[in-house]
C-alpha cells in the first residue's frame, strides 16, 4: 500500500476505458492505469485493460438498471475513502467520463471531501461505431450536426426532453435507448424524423461480437423486438448520413451475412 | 520502401490524433503510427505525435480556411497514389476523423480507387474540453443532451441550419466558430438560448498554451472581440452545465489569473 499523496491524499482520477476494444485506449489513461494502486471500473471494462494495472486492487462498481441511486452514493464512498490512504485512485468507465456516466456526483462528492480529481477523456461509443460504419456523423449537405443523447432516466426526473434538437436535418445518436425502442421510434417521429430514415442499431461497438441491425425508423420497433433482447450496450443511430452505407450493408454479401445472423439471433 | 499489401495495394488508415496532447492519441492510432510508411497529416499534429511514425515519410497537408477544395482534392490523390507503393498508409487528422473533417471525401475517393480503408477513433475537443473544465456535458435536470456542430461552411452549402437542435435546455458544443462569434451569439438568441447563458471559450484545449475565456451568451461576442483574434483552435462551449464551472471560474485565484490573461492577451 502507497501513502497518501501532498497532504496524505491521493488523486482520483476519472478515466474513460473507451467503447470496448482494449486499444481504443488513450495513451494517458493506460499510463494511469500502470500508476494506479486502486482501480474502481465498470462491470464492462475489457479485461486487457484491467491487466495495465498490474500493481493496482481492482473493484467491480459496475451498475445495472434499477438500483443506481444508492450504488453510486456507496461508489463516491469508496471514491473518498480509497484517496485518503492511496496516491493514485482510478475510477475507470465505460466510454467517456462526461456523457452520460453520472460524472458529476462523483466529482461533487470528491471535492466536497477536498480531495483532486481529474478527468481523462475517452472514445465515446458514438466515435467508435462511426469508424466501424465508416459514416462521418455530419457530411455536408446531409447532416450539419449530431445530436449525443439516451432516454434512460433516473427516478427523479423526468423524460421528456431527451430527444429535443433531433429533427430531420440532423444526426442523432442514441445512447442506453435499445431496450426501449419503441418508444425512441415514436418520439423520433414526433420531431419529424421521417418514417424512411436510415437507423444502425449497433451493439458491442468495437469488440469482435459487434452486430448491427439495419432499419428506419418506421422499422426500429419491431426490428429490436424482432432480434430478441440486446444483451451489449447499443446505440441507435438515425440520419441520412447513414443512407449509402445501409444499402451497401444491405445489397452485398457481407450485407446478408448481417442479416443471417440477425435472424439467427432473433431464433435464439 | 515497403511493397504493397494484398494485391499490391496498401491500407488507408484515417486516423483521429485527437485534441492536441500527444498523450490522448489511442493504443490503436499509436502503434498504426510506429508501423506506418507514409503519414499524410493536418498541420496542427503535435511533433510529439507525429515523431511516433519513426519509419515513415510525413508529409503535411494542412489546409486553412478559404482554399479547402482544391486541397482536399490533392489530398485524396495523394492517398490514393501513396497506397499504390506503400503497404500502411495514415492520414492523420486533429480530432476525430468522422466529426467535421471532411472524411467523406477522402473515403469516396479511396473506395473508387478500390483502396481499403479503415478508420481509428480520436478524442473529439470537446471532450477534451469538458474533461479539463470538469464539467459533465450532459447533467440530471440540466441538460440532457448534446449538440456537437460548427457554423463553418463550404462555399457550395448554406449555413443556415447549423444550429437547429441547438436550444435553452441542452449543451452546445460549436467547432470552429470562434472566428464568427458575433453570427453565432445572435443564432443561438434567435434559438430561444437565454442572454445569460454561461459560455466557456476553450483556445488549445488539452495544450500547456490552453486559454479559456468564460462569458455568456449576451456578451460572447464583446467577450472574443476584446481579446483579439483566435489564436489556435477553438471551441465554444454554451450550456447551463457550465454554470458551476464558470463561477468557480471567476471568483477564485485561479479565476482571477485566467482573467488576467485574458486582459494580456488582448493587449498583444
Amino acid at each position: 500500500m502507497n501513502p497518501g499523496g501532498i497532504n496524505g491524499r491521493g488523486t482520483v482520477y476519472l478515466v474513460g476505458a473507451g467503447p470496448g476494444a482494449p486499444d481504443l485506449l488513450t495513451l494517458r489513461a493506460a499510463e494511469l492505469l500502470k500508476r494506479a494502486d486502486i482501480v474502481f471500473h465498470d462491470a464492462l471494462v475489457h479485461p486487457e485493460t484491467l491487466a495495465l494495472a498490474v500493481n493496482a486492487e481492482k473493484v467491480a462498481v459496475g451498475k445495472r438498471c434499477g438500483r443506481h441511486s444508492t450504488a453510486q452514493r456507496f461508489i463516491n464512498k469508496r471514491l473518498v475513502d480509497a484517496a485518503r490512504i492511496h496516491r493514485v485512485v482510478v475510477r475507470l468507465k465505460g466510454g467517456d467520463p462526461l456523457l452520460f456516466g453520472r460524472a458529476q456526483e462523483e466529482i461533487d462528492a470528491l471535492q466536497a471531501a477536498g480531495i483532486p480529481c481529474e478527468i481523462v477523456p475517452g472514445i465515446t461509443a458514438a466515435l467508435a461505431v462511426a469508424a466501424e460504419l465508416k459514416v462521418p456523423l455530419t457530411q455536408r449537405g446531409v447532416a450539419r450536426n449530431v445530436v449525443l443523447t439516451t432516454p434512460r432516466v433516473g427516478q427523479d426526473e423526468r423524460g421528456s426532453d431527451w430527444a429535443a434538437g433531433i429533427h430531420a436535418g440532423n444526426t442523432a445518436v442514441v445512447y442506453m435507448g435499445a431496450g426501449m425502442a419503441a418508444a425512441v421510434a415514436k418520439e423520433l417521429r414526433a420531431r419529424g424524423v421521417p418514417a424512411d430514415t436510415p437507423v444502425a442499431v449497433v451493439e458491442n461497438a468495437s469488440l469482435p461480437s459487434r452486430s448491427d441491425r439495419w432499419c428506419t425508423v418506421g422499422t426500429l420497433a419491431e426490428t429490436v423486438a424482432a432480434a430478441g433482447p440486446v444483451a451489449g450496450p447499443a446505440l441507435i443511430v438515425i440520419g441520412e448520413v447513414l443512407r449509402r452505407a445501409q444499402q451497401c450493408a444491405t445489397f452485398t454479401p457481407a450485407g446478408a451475412q448481417n442479416f443471417h445472423e440477425a435472424a439467427v439471433q432473433a431464433g435464439r
